[in-house]
Formats: structure tokens, C-alpha cells, sequence
């Protein structure tokens, strides 16, 4: 990926001669280099600096699935393989971005929205971005399916609500057992399962290394990694 | 940048033994390394795969000042040294995450704290943004420099009011003195000008090169680059 491949085509007395010239990315990224002088910078640029293309990932699942334990994860590994992976979760969009949206309808819809946006941003700069909310209807997930047409990777972590209830890692389920949340999804509210997900994850009893190594070797097939 | 050092205090038998490692990033990174299990992934670790840090270069200045040129420049000369760069602007928010916003002091209140929420998830994610947008209120980039903090850095893109409508490249100065855009920066809405920005680049005769040169060598500098 730190080469580029030039194919000149010269006519020259009725002769076609194709030459091919390998450069460094070194020799191409001289001072005055003309090259970048009349182009928008694309993804195809971030990704040959980097090596890597770019996607989003979009873990779907209920409350105490995993969506948040695969995805750090996931992104170590990426990481540490050198590929700038970042993970967008409620840690960091629900007190920064979105934090003047609530739990009503509407706002859980826009805040889809906007994640689905910020997700492109940062795709569009070369990240290999992994977004982990519960994101619990077919709709808004397919209008981020549309927004972002083939780099959408829709992963679907699956648990049954069951065991979810029963790790309760933070107290949320208790909570809405109680009714003291209103619209708690599992609880008083839907999850609509996937219908047609790149990726299942079923994370009820497996390893979670093995889901983790599932997912990247689907970004192996695809030639994003 | 493509070495970590690790120091280790070995406590034996009363003396101190220092032992300092140096890893090369290859075997730092080995399929089985355990190094980034219990972490959570950083700038830093950013900094350290793509060899530079990142910051917000937020470009503030009217219309038809040469925000865009000199960001898009900017960019150009950062990506062609495989540097990850990335321009925020009109083209790329105001069609998607901003879509719902109008021209209301509000809405442009909220448009630009989105777009600062952003620009720090992406410099979150080892990226160094350049931001051009008009963002014409002290106010405002205040706000926008107490939530970035030291990687905040503010560029003016000075240009005298007459030059730009002179220039008026998308003919919005000649429909707002007709009275056709409301609340129109520099004609019918004002324009303060930043009281220390980290650089000034007067755009009204200089060579856009010489500006984009002043700014990169301020990302020298600072060791941002």
C-alpha cells in the first residue's frame, strides 16, 4: 500500500509501448509535488497512507450483550496491528455531540442519526470506525444502511435478554423491572432483530476472543484490513 | 515514533535495578501480545501508528476570506507527506449532520457546537482537523477553545471586508445587499474579529502558498507535526 503504480501509455511510431513506473511514496511525496495539486483528497488517499480501508462497523444488540466489550476489543487488536480503528459509544458522543437529546422517540431517532453521521465523517478519513449502540429498530438501522450503502457492516451481538438480565453489568434491567426507566428496550420497549446482518455474534456462551477474531476475519475477506 | 520504551523497576535485594526496553513497533505488535489488554486506546497510541499528533486548526474569517482554499491546501501538502488530515466545512456538514439546521442564531449557536463536538472525536481518533467555517462570534470559539484545550488553535483568515465582496465567489455579498440573505456576516450581522488567535494570515494580496506555509510551520513548532 506505500506504492503506487503509474501506467503511462506512449504511441510512438505506431508503437504502443506501456511503461510502468513503481514509485515510493517517498519520491512521490517530494515538496513540489504536482500530483496533489488539482485533486480532493479522498478515503483511497487516507487509505494509502495507512494501509488499511475504511468501514463502519455497526454492533447492534440489547443492553449487556457485549456491543461495548467486543468493540474495545476488536479495536485493540486492530490497534495494535497498526490500523486506526475508533469506537463511538455512549461514552463519547451521549455527553459530548448529543448530549441535548433525551430518551424520547425522537431523540433516540436523531440520535441514530447523528452517530450515523459522525460515523461517516470519520470513515470518510480513513478510521475504521465501530460504533456500539443498542440501536434497536430495522428502520433507523436502514437508513444508516442507505446512508452509507457498502461500507455498512451491520453486526448483530447476540445474547438472549434472558442472560442479559441476568449480567446486569450496570443495574439498568433492575431498574426497569422497577419501571423506574420508562421505554427500556427488552423491557418496555422493542429490540427488532436483524434480518439480514453481515455478522452474527453470539455471545451467550462463546469466548469472546472467538467473536472478536470472527468479525476481523471478516474484514480479512473483504479486503478492508 | 515507531518505538515505545518501557521502563521496568526491578526491586532485588535491596538495590534498584532500572532495565529499559526498547521494543520496535513490529514486536510490540505480535498476534498474542499482551500489552493492550487492560488499556484503553489513545491519542497517543495514534500518534504512535501514524507517526504525528493531531489538533483542531479551526480557520475563522468572513466569507470569500479563503477559508476553504487555504484548509483544502493545507490538507493537500499534509497528506501528500502521509500525514492524516482532515477538512471539516460547509460541503460535508451542512448536508448531513447539520441538515436540520437553519441560519437562526440558535441553529448557528448549535451548528457550531456540533461541528467543534466533531472535530474532537476526530482528533480523538489521531486526526488533524481544519475546520472553515465563518464562525463569526467571540463567544462561540470560546466555548469551542475551553473544550479542546491546548489543541485548539485558532486561525484567522483576515481579509478586508470590500476585498471579499469584491472577490464574492459564490455571489452571496450581491444577494445580501439586495436584502435576499438575512442576517448576512460583514453586511447585516457582525463579524468579531479573534483577540489572540494562535496565527493571522492576511489573505488580501499575500501568496495563498506563503499562508499555508506560515501555517505549517506553526504545526512544526508546536510539535504537532
Amino acid at each position: 500500500m506505500n506504492q503506487r503504480v503509474y501506467l503511462y501509455s506512449i504511441i510512438d511510431k505506431g508503437y504502443v509501448i506501456e511503461i510502468q513506473f513503481l514509485f515510493l511514496e517517498e519520491i512521490m511525496t517530494s515538496k513540489n509535488n504536482v500530483v496533489w495539486q488539482d485533486l480532493e483528497i479522498t478515503r483511497e488517499d487516507f487509505g494509502n497512507i495507512i494501509g488499511h480501508n475504511s468501514a463502519v462497523l455497526w454492533l447492534t444488540g440489547l443492553s449487556g450483550s457485549g456491543k461495548s466489550t467486543i468493540a474495545k476489543k476488536l479495536q485493540k487488536k486492530l490497534v495494535s496491528e497498526n490500523k486506526m480503528a475508533y469506537v463511538l459509544d455512549g461514552d463519547n458522543v451521549r455527553h459530548g455531540l448529543n448530549q441535548d437529546l433525551g430518551f424520547t422517540e425522537e431523540d433516540r431517532i436523531e440520535n441514530i442519526r447523528r452517530i450515523s453521521e459522525v460515523a461517516k465523517l470519520l470513515m470518510e478519513a480513513g478510521i475504521i470506525v465501530i460504533t456500539a449502540f443498542i440501536s434497536p429498530y430495522q428502520k433507523e438501522r436502514r437508513r444508516v444502511r442507505e446512508k452509507l450503502g457498502h461500507d455498512f457492516v451491520e453486526v448483530y451481538v447476540k445474547c438472549p435478554l434472558e442472560e442479559c438480565e441476568k449480567r446486569d453489568p450496570k443495574g439498568l434491567y433492575k431498574k426497569a423491572r422497577k419501571g423506574e426507566i420508562p421505554d427500556f428496550t427488552g423491557i418496555s420497549s422493542p429490540y427488532e432483530e436483524p434480518e439480514n446482518p453481515e455478522i452474527v455474534v453470539d455471545t451467550s456462551n462463546a469466548n469472546i476472543n472467538q467473536e472478536v477474531t470472527m468479525i476481523y476475519e471478516y474484514l480479512e475477506k473483504k479486503e478492508i484490513i
